[in-house]
């Protein structure tokens, strides 16, 4: 097991960029819509849904909180695509994702998303399952559904810790 | 314009049906995934978007909160994609939704959604813009995006009224 907490970075757009879209009201993206009376902060997530007879849906995620220190023992990706996670609940949540080296996730990067902020992952990307803070809490979630394996898993020989952020 | 308030109904899987899903926690679509730390209440909303090019994006819409008595002048629907609306403010809002009838929105149905629900209006349903209530508040949307004409406007002879909801 590795002795060292891996550091916990504030989730912003230029810093997910490699992994997929942060989910929150860019005010680059608005414009207004009926009649004035809604402000549209548009396309701010693509959602990607590859292969014969593939759909999307939405879903509802609820989530355990995790307990601290955390180990992360393994990471997923899902090949055929996108999935997205927008909190209901208001509160903050981690975001786990790792770069591919030759099939195989990087060290892994700890993103601190505040209870406005969503994240859309793509494609292939890798990341950790729901990391749920300090109550049980719902999410929307918009993948795929269908035919095919779209679920890859990798089991870190040596696990990684993430220590109790502070909000 | 009519003299009678529409009545406001409770929003049910049941009475929605004929216009779309109801987004909220079913427990006759839960599945336990991540090892036990997650219920997932599965595909609650299925996304439609047809055409060539056509994507699915996420955006979310920031609604102003609308007067009562309110005048319903207008309704609208999405020929080539559906549209879901999901609060991330945990604020009730108003689902107003119109059968068909050649092509003309019919006496429009209102539904009272408590800030854990949400709505995904299948293709071709109408529908009013949203209609938020009490305060400035945030909306998760999924709905399409791509060449075509996917918006079509019905403006009634005579509008329809709603009053104050009471929650």
């Amino acid at each position: 097991m590795a002795d060292d907490f891996l550091p916990i970075e504030p989730l912003s757009r230029e810093a997910f960029a490699p992994f997929g879209d942060v989910i929150d009201p860019d005010p680059a993206s608005m414009r207004l819509i009926n009649g004035g009376t809604t402000r549209r902060f548009d396309a701010l997530a693509r959602v990607e849904a590859y292969g014969e007879d593939a759909e999307v849906v939405i879903s509802i995620f609820r989530g355990e909180p995790r307990r601290f220190p955390y180990l992360v023992t393994m990471m997923e990706r899902h090949p055929l695509g996108s999935q997205s996670f927008s909190p209901l609940s208001g509160r903050p949540f981690l975001v786990v994702v790792s770069e591919d080296r030759d099939g195989i996730p990087a060290v892994p990067r700890v993103f601190l998303a505040s209870g406005g902020q969503g994240v859309n992952y793509r494609s292939n990307v890798w990341h950790h399952p729901l990391m749920t803070l300090g109550a049980v809490s719902d999410f929307l979630v918009v993948d795929r559904l269908g035919p095919g394996n779209n679920l890859e898993e990798y089991f870190f020989d040596t696990p990684y810790l993430i220590g109790e952020p502070t909000p």
